[in-house]
């Protein structure tokens, strides 16, 4: 059985995260998503409210499994059954930065890979938290997140708002 | 059966190339590398004599199928039952490239996806024109080229030098 | 009366340079196209042909002049009463590239500038070389190109290949 | 009437800034510079004086407009009547930023475009940030601000330093 | 005799720093490393056991000075008969902010130079923060920096933790 | 004696390279800068005329010392007792291809380094391409170039153009 996780705060998930999930889990058998606790920035939505939506927009996709998680997500994998790490690369400075973590994770736990998924070109501007800022703002982000999401924006920036 | 497929000219094959095959197919049941007939360059070596270079360099992995090859390797994969490409990345520069040729095949055969690795860092300077390079002058690149390959360049070098 | 200048070989011309144009014809009174000759690479298409397949293809944009062309384009802006030079940018390495003709051009004339648009999303993989490539292949480009560049690729191929 | 805005938190205004208005501004009929109340970074000079030293440093373009803002610049624009968010790019690294900005700018308001200037290249290394830093350390900044910003820099470090 | 600086807030030192200090000091008859107090952040290692821990790691190297530093270091090599400042080059993104430094320092004292070193492969994804990150979770980073800062983040994190 | 060497095919040498040349040769008691032959393409001025060029250019730096070569220029660097090799940066384009060369010159020859001097900011898009293409279409490019060389690309433009 090939396994592969992922991970991100997913504060929230948007239709590029719901892409990539797609498509990595086409290539494996069953795909973890781990959902970071994330102390360090102050999420918009609770850790419980983030794997929900996760959950959601990804209950189509029958070999995904959504997990809360702190931790080294490599070794995370390596306890896990895991031989592969997946993330999305969306511009050359992303790359720079994921060149790094995946030459350390590698140093730290050899038997665990990581591979990459270019985002697909619709989605490569798409981010969590440009998504927040335009919805704080009043704009329709719909287009660019699942539903459930889109709802739970609009009524975080009209409470908060 | 998960089958991936990966293509160059590899005139010659490096270290590099070796040690992203390894990987590879350590995620897949089975990984088909075609060596493209590369009409464009006048290649040092001929396409026999890269096929069977590559098979020595990595007859050490089981689950490798080398194969000569023409045509649009995303057509190819569809047709061989393949449901990636494999592809590595050494820099931000190869990333803005591949990125294009990615989207291109996904966009013409929408089933196949490009998987990326990430070049390992000792690796990421080694090409095969660099390599051809230093060894027309007669620099040592034992450590960067297969033990074949390295023997291959010093004969082609003495004859044509 | 505001105008701009944009060029390129257009060999041939992609959805891509439709979008931008339609988009810098926005911002301008008129957008003077000019399709260069194109000496050092040898063209698919005849220069006869890259004009009159231009034409088709921003022949609903009212506000713009196609014309073949051999100079400096920044003379050229500067001849015809242009103020801008209008380009679009698909990646960083696109950015480091057409920064230095830009700096260049601003240091033989001052008075005319060149103003950039980045390429929409779903339209930065497309150029016109993945195009015949792709095309070559016979893989169907349909939605890359306007419709009758899709047909004269076809044919060109049908012909040559 | 053609009409552009562009925006900032200006903290203070460079002569990188003003070469880019001075630009900007000849290329539309109305040029309208928004100061951001930034409440994220606590700026050195409050909102009045950003907004003061930037009509003082822009005094010598005639069809320029000032004024403090808060909210989504893309609504303010199409509200406005500007079909055009004007934007410098420096680097490959602001190219990459700048890029998910426009596209998510586009989506939201479709109507309005951004247009890139390339920064001189002897603008290009300046920014409000490294002027301050190199003010706080008693530099003369002299040569990369407008004189009422050196003014008011070496003010505010004698004070606060 | 031919003087050279280099500076960071080394939290810790790493193997990529003594790399880049040795072939820096071959280069110069001396080189003076500061050690900056870095108030932005708030450092896992004091002042004192960064300056101690960095000379342990450079005691091998005859003609390195360690010192701690506050202010511009730019000034501080003019007033030190340095000629250059040693920087090291990681990746494309840390190219475009050293640029940018080295420019402004240039303009602040022209007297001094900026020469950088790319560093090796095998050390360019290393960080002091990835390796705080790593060694906060208990991975060992023994093959990353000197043994005196591996025996530091083993006994930081283990009272910390 | 430090001594460092630079090499380039200077078809022809600009501003940028002469100040790339003073800058190094103020690091180093001696800097050799050799002109390399060339062959893969067809050069605008002939080696003698190159090398001309580049004395006249640079006979104000006193311990300059520039000469024709052919071979692998680590090798040359070692046998003739310098240290470094200088290498100007233009861009994060020009970054990722130097990174190569020098990785591999490090691997070759240890013993000597590859040292970068970011090109100044007024230099940055100045390159001997970029001039050539300017001044065979008759505009003035004293600005960017020596004198002698200046003159030499007039007459090299009236004679062939």
């Amino acid at each position: 059985m090939r396994r592969a996780v992922s991970s991100g705060s997913f504060d929230p998930v948007t239709n590029g995260h719901v892409d990539l999930f797609e498509r990595a889990a086409n290539q494996f058998d069953e795909l973890i998503i781990v959902v970071s606790v994330n102390n360090k920035k102050s999420p918009l939505f609770s850790l419980e409210e983030r794997v929900a939506l996760l959950k959601q927009a990804t209950a189509h996709i029958p070999n995904i499994v959504v997990e809360p998680f702190t931790g080294l997500l490599v070794e995370y994998a390596k306890t896990n059954g895991a031989s592969a790490i997946i993330r999305g690369l969306r511009s050359s400075t992303d790359y720079d930065y994921e060149e790094n973590i995946a030459a350390m994770n590698k140093t730290i736990v050899p038997e665990v890979d990581t591979l990459f998924f270019m985002t697909k070109p619709e989605y490569s501007y798409v981010s969590s938290s440009i998504v927040k800022e335009a919805a704080s703002y009043g704009s329709d982000v719909s287009s660019l997140v699942p539903e459930p999401v889109a709802q739970a924006l609009k009524k975080a920036y009209t409470v908060n708002g």
